[in-house]
């Protein structure tokens, strides 16, 4: 690595913080996004404060040299995968949360905050975090910001974008800045604070987080409708948004994602069902139940081969827990693709279908797990390990993915950011004009283009 | 005017879409911010479509002409005020309401649509688009969305920004744009979406507004409370924050606006109280039961010399209309400069009492309406006209509320922006780092400094 880069470093930085061991920088390269290239570091950085940031930034202004910032790396885009050189700035010691009010209902984390915990922390408050992707129990708020995380949560109560109330960031200059408020309403300014979520470590790193919180639900129904087949659960799903209904989650699970929940855990939730739509309503008293019984209705109208609404909260917290896993369970089977796509509610039956005869035109093994209320698929394409024939068949099958949620007015990346992963389907979203918007944006905010360069877009 | 200008628009448009007369150009000099200075415009055009807009852009990048966008003028922050020699751009002829998808749960219209006919429109499909500035029956989306707008439901239901899904744009380079998705989540890029929302035209020229709805609230309740004095109706208000409700209104209106509406409209509402609180509930069954009780209790404990549910929907009606009344009623009885401060909900009795001393020590009245749960407050400074000294003692007043606000962590706008009025004020809140970020993401989507030069900050 350049002297001039790791002097600076030194002159800034307790020498703990400077990790040169090339087995430990080996583990800091990449993301959990099967197949994204990954360079590798000249050094990573494990920060513990804000200046400590700060110096970072600077010192990779001064020498021109990449900084990708980087959570718990259970991204799926490879947004913090590392490139070439560059400094790898590790955030996951910064995991306090520094104040949970609830009067305001806001708490401020600092990054490495995992998402369970700071929802674990606002919890006795009787305050709740809605956001919370299938990776709540290992990802960062810091990492959740990067990508606008969404979640189980979000059909009825928002992605993370959603609860940013104010960020401390250092900025592409090496300064630090407050952006935001802790007030409920401002518009003192541009959304800056809305800009930095969702922008991967590209317009400044995040070093606090304030976050707005909601009461915790009180209520909760669970209703399981089994299906023969996606499309009738895509059905299920279509009658739901038709009848104007709300569930507070709406997750699709298919068989292949259950039967390696229970290889790896044996949960025994393997079913006579190729697909499992989970619904839950947390409305309170009588409306809840209307809510409930509405939504069994729609999955039996749609062609459910059973549905009931689980009177056993263990039972419910089960399969909603095996959703969770089933990301994990089908890691174990090979290597994953997965996709994120987001289509629009009437056209998840259609999405579903195309989904089916991708897999079958390219011979690829693609499981189902979906925030389908949502419209946010994420086929999970498989291949077994070193199998390079199956591996382009799954590429060409996970662009034609891409290619369908378009045509159906869809879009490439729901929750897991572009990262490099999707930088050909933003190309194809996003017309060329939008595109050279970014690029503005992007030359205004980080002029030294050090900022996790290349990805997102180029 | 330039007469470069004038041929420039004169070949892409249709003669009646250029105004050219004094009188008619007159009325589109300023919009509702009192004291705001504006400028005259050479000329006014009023589009009818995208591509009239984006000819109007082209011109003024052509001939280095500044381009100020308008709705229906109700903007209180001089956002919309006119420059000397500028294109006044009004946006009202395009006013059709494009798309109901009731499935989707969105809208889309034109920049012209009146808030209130957005909201009529979606109504008989079971929705509703929840952002309600007291302006609602006059303002239009496009305004809606160049500030941010607010209103009486954003304590429950978020303000414009966290309903706007898609816009398109003519931008500072003179191209027509979509900006963001019609799915339910997306993170393809930036949120160029969100960073136009509030913008005040300074980014961008709003032709399109793709919304999010909601399904229609089913039930109302209505909670009042009087008060011997605005600061108890604060306790109240901080009361109900502290035990965790969350009304979907809480309005406080203070005696000078509802004496200001019975001289106007006669609706029999002066009551014997200094302040009035209206709190709405529209939980369901019995839970919106148990909230309004609540509220009330909270009301009692913070000292309301009456209060009560409102067993009658039509005195409840009244009240709330009184309460959108209350600004136009004022401005009958002189120069109205407005307020639009935010402080965290803690600091609400606080920041009431230091307004009334700030009344005093000005010797200034001081009318007040507020959002109150959550902390935006709209102090109206009202003046006798052509009263100089009473001008400059109201503006001395206008300077120290700004201050208080900032002093208790504030903001110096919650939904008008900044405009004209709030610049010094955003001056203050910002650092000079943030401001020189909102310098440069300016610079970037604006390169030719055409778009509202001169507004929100310099």
């Amino acid at each position: 690595m350049p002297s001039e880069l790791l002097a600076a470093l030194r002159a800034a930085l307790s020498a703990d913080r400077i990790v040169l061991d090339p087995d430990i920088i080996e583990s800091y390269r990449a993301d959990d996004a099967e197949w994204a290239p990954s360079g590798i570091p000249a050094v990573v950085v494990r920060a513990t404060n804000t200046a400590e940031v700060q110096a970072v930034v600077q010192a990779c202004i001064a020498c021109r040299t990449p900084v990708v910032a980087r959570g718990a790396g259970t991204g799926l885009s490879g947004g913090a995968n590392a490139i070439d050189g560059c400094v790898v700035l590790s955030l996951e010691r910064m995991n306090n949360v520094l104040e949970i009010n609830p009067l305001e209902r806001l708490a401020v984390a600092q990054p490495g905050v995992v998402n369970d915990d700071l929802r674990a922390a606002v919890a006795p408050h009787g305050l709740w975090y809605p956001p919370d992707p299938a990776s709540a129990p290992w990802s960062t708020i810091g990492g959740n910001v990067a990508t606008n995380a969404g979640g189980l949560c979000c059909v009825k109560y928002g992605v993370t974008r959603d609860y940013v109330l104010a960020l401390e960031v250092v900025t592409g200059t090496g300064e630090i800045v407050r952006l935001g408020r802790r007030t409920a309403k401002g518009v003192a300014g541009f959304d800056l604070t809305g800009l930095m979520v969702g922008s991967e470590g590209t317009l400044g790193i995040v070093t606090e987080v304030t976050v707005k919180l909601r009461p915790l639900p009180t209520a909760s129904r669970t209703v399981a409708g089994y299906f023969d087949s996606v499309v009738d659960a895509g059905r299920a799903v279509r009658a739901i948004a038709e009848a104007g209904l709300t569930p507070a989650a709406l997750e699709l699970v298919d068989r292949h994602c259950l039967e390696a929940v229970d290889a790896w855990k044996n949960m025994g939730l393997s079913v006579d069902a190729n697909a499992v739509l989970l619904a839950r309503s947390d409305v309170p008293g009588a409306a809840g139940d209307e809510e409930a019984t509405a939504i069994l209705e729609c999955c039996r109208q749609s062609g459910a081969t059973w549905a009931a609404q689980s009177t056993d909260a263990d039972e419910a917290e089960a399969m909603f827990a095996a959703r969770r896993l089933a990301y994990p369970a089908l890691e174990r089977l090979g290597p994953v693709l997965t996709e994120d796509i987001v289509v629009p509610k009437a056209h998840v039956p259609e999405m579903l279908a195309r989904i089916e005869r991708i897999a079958i035109r390219h011979n690829t093994k693609i499981a189902n797990i979906a925030h389908a209320g949502d419209g946010n698929l994420h086929p999970l394409l498989i291949t077994p390990v070193g199998d390079e024939d199956a591996r382009r068949r799954a590429q060409a099958a996970f662009e034609d993915i891409v290619s369908d949620a378009l045509d159906l007015g869809g879009t490439v990346t729901g929750e897991h950011g572009v990262g490099l992963l999707k930088m050909d389907g933003l190309r194809r979203e996003l017309s060329p004009a939008v595109l050279e918007m970014h690029r503005a944006v992007k030359a205004a905010l980080d002029p030294h283009g050090i900022l996790n360069p290349g990805k997102v877009f180029t």
